[in-house]
């Protein structure tokens, strides 16, 4: 059905025009998330950041309506699958570059590579920051900032669950059946009722967490601001030192939405249609939650054992920030880098994992793991018994060999490309660990990494040039990679 | 035809008295190769060594002679799948035991642990030496030493090229249909008359070697050592500073017999038959040399630009440390660790390669990698137009799915077993740099790595724990992973 609909469409010449119209949507939406920055920049009386945001807002607004109008004629009920990643790349690319303008008018961040970093680290979820002293930077700014987390999520969501699977991305196509009100036969329909009902999860999992941690005792500001960091996967936070100064209580309820917004959103929707046995059967959730449950156990042991913390509070910092890098998040609660050696390898490992396919985490993905980790054992079996036909199976389904092939593929993309960003970084004169650590942090969308980059570091002193390249891998992690390349390859531009 | 005879031949029950009898040869052969060192220790007067090496030989062929009595009436023509993989796994341990026997009795090397690793790092052909002060080692341990890596580069040929290609290990029966005299109708006769053919060409490379290592000046012991580590791409010399100290002539041997070494064998066949369209159609040595111009041109011109050397001096460095790495051999001609982080971390990278598939280098092999990053671009291809049936190509034949899903999981567990390898070494408290380093360079069979493990540096320092771990994971990526796995898997000892 899916390759159907590709061959019709693509049989036509590119129209640059649909995502011209596309764009100038999306900027006009973008304009109005920038309002509620302008009332706290009101309420809290940081009276010149309102000029800075109010210019952003024009100039967006302004240039989103001229998009909008020069192509209006255009009919975005056929959209095309290369129009489809055109889309997708430049919203992202266009998001950053706006979301760089308030950072960088308000003089918050006087370097435009800096804020553009900021507002790309925040719109892909990745929460990796420039900022050397955030409790210093004006609230209005520290919310937008926040804001492009929340709706770097959204797009993500829509994204992962209705457009990439159509696309055949990454073998997003794998869920796709399972994703609500699919019917793959136009692309727009579908993409419009899936995103409705899951952003309706999304946001009520977002005021449910902001509730939960006003309970806890976080004033309004700041419990908007986590929340929309937690839910989008991302790790920006208010506070110099993360998490760690926050209760108990605040640090398990974080650590519990951390858990949800690294789970498919596809899954939610069906707990909250009371289906629960979907999730005793999704093969990926509990393999998610084993890799969660196996490295906390394994990390509580050896800090408690080090004996410098209680039973409770060894666990409650070996789940956080188990949590925290599997999730992609990056929030911290301690500076792992501060553990033995061992421990932090682990987290080190953690970092080549990711959430769930269909949430807001980024990485490999723990579909993606587990299907490469099952395929190897078959191919075990298969040399035990040659004869014998051993499907890969996950929920009971046979996964076809075209999905398993794209798998292994991504993951060959993604080490290929962990190891030219690395590289990259030597290049700038960052250390061995640094560089490693700053090129898995970026394109796994997490934040804190190893080496210079750990939980309580920051990317200041990263050389601007190294910065972009930061940024594009984020990018590239953020749309799973051949989406990026695809663009870049030049079969895409060919006819 | 391979599938066929595996079925036949698995319905049987394991025999282990064949294995048994195959290692009594081997022993018996083994304990030959152990005289020429006798030889040594009488030329060079070392009276100490005599005894432990006769009395090794006399051990060794004292066992090898009962395994073979005992398990003589076992017919050799039927081996069966199973019984190969316990056969090709049992030889290594039992030789790496052997093998440090000399080492250990004659108090050269006073610890057991040491002794193992350093026999098992030989006949791994990976050349970690736990040797502190290798010029006051006994002459006679020294050719002992050097005949470990000879002995198992000729068992890797026939094992890579004759064996597991018809085990369907690794993806390798892709190029069992190259092989010269091959009828997979019967593992034995094939097997034979394959390694045959191959040793000629082994033990003829490594006399040309020799007589050019003698016309650039060194003496026959030091031409038949560095021949024996060359041929096998190990990596053990009999000089502290490896080959740092030779003049440039036998640098550039050296160089070219790496190349040779790390080229396929059956290669190698084709040229002394006069075919030499075959090294122009052979997909993956042109990879191979490929992959040695790129890093050689980029190192050479990074060393240049430092301008502490002239620019042959640069390229000559350049090009010995790319194929000492790429090829898996491990000699040095000066400490890459002192080079930019940038150069080093290229040959960090070139620590994921590895020869081609059917020479002695190990490591991931150009082969895998080479259709991994085809098959990346393919999906590509496939994302654009789903329709076309795009098939993967090596050398204009289409390549079965199933070898490119055997290779992909080879890279998979390849990349698993080293992230496994390197956080047991964090655990033994190996600093981050060293236990990536300990892990790759000893799965990969290189020797030098980077972190404490440098080519200046030794192994003498690793926890005797961690030397098992290193020895382990020796032993599994010289045996392709697969063989050892299936071996510790349950599924092996059933029925």
């Amino acid at each position: 059905m899916t390759a159907q609909v590709s061959t019709i469409y693509s049989q036509r010449k590119l129209n640059v025009g649909q995502a011209g119209k596309f764009l100038g949507i999306l900027l006009m939406l973008l304009s109005a998330f920038m309002l509620p920055s302008v009332g706290w920049s009101l309420y809290y009386e940081e009276k010149f950041t309102i000029i800075p945001i109010s210019l952003t807002i024009i100039l967006t607004l302004a240039a989103g309506t001229i998009l909008f109008v020069t192509n209006k004629k255009e009919n975005e009920q056929n959209i095309s699958i290369k129009e489809g990643y055109l889309i997708v790349c430049l919203s992202w690319i266009l998001m950053a570059f706006t979301g760089a303008l308030p950072f960088y008018l308000s003089n918050v961040i006087p370097s435009f590579t800096d804020a553009f970093f900021e507002s790309m680290s925040g719109f892909t979820t990745t929460g990796a920051s420039i900022l050397e002293d955030i409790e210093a930077v004006p609230k209005s700014m520290l919310f937008w900032r926040s804001m492009t987390h929340w709706l770097g999520g959204m797009g993500i969501i829509v994204l992962t669950v209705a457009i990439l699977p159509i696309l055949g991305i990454g073998g997003m196509q794998l869920f796709a059946a399972e994703a609500p009100g699919t019917t793959p036969a136009r692309l727009h329909p579908q993409i419009r009722s899936t995103a409705k009902r899951l952003w309706g999860i999304y946001i009520f999992l977002t005021i449910l967490q902001t509730f939960l941690l006003m309970l806890g005792g976080m004033d309004l500001f700041e419990s908007l601001n986590h929340s929309f960091s937690t839910m989008a996967t991302g790790g920006f936070s208010t506070q110099n030192d993360s998490i760690a100064g926050y209760s108990a209580f605040i640090q398990y309820v974080i650590i519990l939405f951390m858990i949800l917004a690294g789970t498919s959103f596809v899954l939610h929707y069906f707990i909250l249609k009371g289906i629960l046995s979907k999730v005793r059967q999704n093969d990926e959730f509990r393999f998610y939650i084993l890799v969660i449950t196996v490295f906390t156990t394994v990390i509580t042991t050896g800090i408690y054992i080090a004996g410098n913390s209680g039973l409770e509070e060894a666990f409650r910092h070996s789940l956080f920030q188990t949590v925290a890098i599997a999730t992609t998040t990056g929030f911290a609660t301690t500076d792992y880098l501060q553990w033995n050696g061992f421990l932090w390898f682990l987290i080190f490992i953690l970092m080549f994992t990711g959430g769930c396919m269909g949430s807001t985490g980024g990485g490999l993905k723990m579909i993606r793991v587990l299907v490469l980790i099952k395929n190897t054992r078959l191919e075990l079996k298969r040399l035990l018994h040659p004869m014998a036909v051993v499907p890969l199976k996950i929920e009971k389904r046979n996964i076809p060999a075209a999905i398993v092939s794209n798998f292994l593929a991504f993951f060959l993309l993604y080490i290929m490309v962990f190891f030219f960003g690395a590289s990259v970084m030597s290049m700038f004169g960052l250390d061995f660990e640094t560089s490693i650590g700053a090129s898995i942090a970026s394109l796994g969308n997490i934040g804190p990494a190893i080496g210079g980059l750990g939980p309580a570091d920051n990317y200041a002193f990263i050389p601007a040039g190294a910065k972009w390249v930061l940024s594009f891998l984020m990018l590239l992690g953020r749309l799973e990679l051949f989406t990026v390349l695809l663009l870049l390859s030049p079969g895409f531009w060919k006819k």
